[in-house]
């Protein structure tokens, strides 16, 4: 008796990594955590005061399948808040994190044995999620050269080639690169047009260094948008995001959710809807890792890491280190082992050129992101 | 542009009701919820003294995706206390709900096209969830002539038919009939000779009135044991469950609830730990459900609904109104629009025999029950 052949998915390389990282914390020594992809300060602190008021006040029950009703129409508010985009409550869902998003929207849309292009380097879990659910992802490289997003040229060919989907991120993780305003329209209609579902992550909206992230429901009522509570309003392990959905999926959507998740957490969606009052403190934030943005890009040069991607969003720098290794995974935890730094091997995000890569996240307090930088700097210019 | 396929899944008639139910009562209306398969009581009050405190004190940050080790021990542990049976902590994994434990159990043994047998009456989400996937339930009738369980025969039937797994329930949603020791014995010795995945779900162990519930885990180390902290530990809204796994699935499944889950919410984690020291505070809210239940097995019978399953555990009665109705959903619709009194038509549970059943939930507190039984006494009597 064996497990099934579509949970034969990739483990996570930065697993061992972080165990190990543990196990020397535990021990007593500094760990710099610049491995982890969740911001470093807890939720806002109202939203921390409106959960423990839910849990004293109220039975914490199930609650509608697609979400409290005050928080989907707080959703859309925010819709015309930050993009001046009216999106209608009834189109808002809030999912167990993107990660249910995606499950979600994956299911309503594709069958077993689907097609859907997305670009590498990725968030490891879209291809994973995809396979484990009897889809095939067709990963299309990108790299400085396209400043690490997908080129119309090549959004044209796969879909002539006959995909189901499309899966877009800007701000992307691991590289932090953004897509233009002018290519995300563009795409958008391609996709309708070609009757090609459009699945736009934007987890990262909010964190971003410059220029605005765009919503891909501007361009088309047929896009599936998944955003979070992870990442701008810093509540990861809450398990809280949502999706603006497709008004023809949203039955689908609803079946699927009450099925497979019955709801979405009670408390974290109270905590959620007070986190909207909080945009001082978390604006706050994302100002630190600006502030450590600034720094690794001054430092990181100087330690001899120049090929950054472009960083124009989320928390992370992902670095060409091609002069220094082959091996991204040995190099990382020789560099744990020898300067108490923790990183992410490029392989977890790109299985070709991820041998060559490495992911630093610079979410936690400026104090740990420096030090990070000093240890770097000495150890690389050891050799 | 259209949803997928296997999003087609039947949607749960009861929420049609339950809307109406709600609309009375926001407009004043009393209306006694025997709809709804959730306890009236909140998470026992240490787990949510446990739960402030976390948010309180605790980043509420990403846990390791099988679970916080502390909590999986804690569960190990019970298995001790509760059934005599060594089960070590590695094979526990922390799940959103048993929700989540279904969804990585099926996805960690079953490929698409997989066929699994279970019986009718059942738990709406696991055919559901099966189709989701890609996967095909076979669906196995059941009656009061063998207890609403699957009796051997039919047992070893279905797998010569060749199925890839096995799915039972005790208690049983919406019969809480029980499955026999000797049974389930018998059945996870089969299921392990012909190769084929036994899941137990076992959500309402701790809810029995008399005889005591019997876990897969101590016959058969290939047995898949789902149970959550939403009924017995009152936690519903907190989305937390758990599985008991054999190791050679530990892996595939780690991998799954790192891609699909991340991992469980951390506050839940820490409340559920707590909640095993509220074992007096949930043993009266099991002796409230076995008062409701005598009442409501001595009130129905006056009002004429005599044919009635088992309900040896969980907090349902499931009966037949074949005298009444031959169109659940309309009769429980009236009984909603006359008495104020809620409850599920059988067509959720059972698409061929539920047309002429109702299930009656009794996890709320004593007066409203006694208050539901009183109304349709009276409703029932004006026939």
């Amino acid at each position: 008796m064996k497990p099934s052949q579509r949970s034969d998915i990739r483990p996570f390389m930065v697993m061992d990594l972080m165990d190990r990282a543990n196990a020397y914390q535990s021990g007593g020594r500094s760990i710099i955590h610049m491995e982890v992809g969740q911001p470093g300060t807890p939720a806002p602190e109202a939203a921390r005061r409106a959960a423990m008021r839910a849990i004293e006040d109220n039975p914490v029950g199930y609650t509608e399948a697609l979400g409290l009703p005050a928080l989907r129409q707080r959703i859309a508010d925010y819709y015309q808040e930050i993009y001046g985009l009216d999106v209608p409550a009834s189109r808002v869902v809030i999912t167990a994190g993107s990660s249910a998003a995606f499950v979600l929207s994956f299911l309503a849309v594709f069958d077993a044995g689907a097609r859907i292009a997305l670009a590498a380097p990725y968030y490891p879990a879209y291809p994973n999620i995809l396979r484990a659910l009897s889809c095939e992802p067709v990963i299309l490289p990108t790299g400085p050269e396209t400043n690490y997003q997908l080129p119309i040229d090549s959004v044209v060919a796969v879909l002539d080639q006959g995909v189901s989907g499309l899966l877009l991120a800007s701000p992307a993780n691991p590289t932090g690169s953004m897509i233009e305003q002018s290519t995300l329209r563009e795409i958008a209609e391609l996709c309708r047009e070609r009757n090609v579902w459009l699945i736009s992550d934007e987890i990262y909206h909010g964190i971003t260094y410059g220029k605005a992230g765009h919503t891909a429901a501007a361009f088309s009522d047929d896009a599936i948008v998944i955003n979070s509570f992870s990442k701008y309003f810093s509540m990861t392990g809450w398990r809280i995001g949502w999706m603006v959905a497709p008004e023809n999926l949203l039955r689908a959507i609803e079946r699927l959710n009450q099925n497979l998740y019955i709801s979405t957490h009670a408390v974290s969606q109270l905590a959620a809807l007070a986190a909207f009052d909080c945009r001082v403190e978390l604006d706050a934030n994302v100002a630190v890792y600006a502030r450590n943005r600034k720094l690794l890009l001054k430092e990181l040069p100087k330690a001899g890491i120049t090929k950054i991607a472009p960083a124009d969003g989320a928390f992370y720098l992902y670095a060409d280190v091609s002069h220094l290794t082959d091996d991204a995974e040995a190099f990382c935890l020789r560099m744990l082992d020898e300067t108490g730094v923790a990183t992410t091997p490029g392989v977890d995000f790109d299985t070709k050129k991820g041998a060559q890569r490495v992911r630093f996240s610079y979410a936690r307090a400026h104090t740990d992101i420096t030090e990070g930088a000093r240890r770097l700097k000495e150890w690389l210019a050891k050799g």
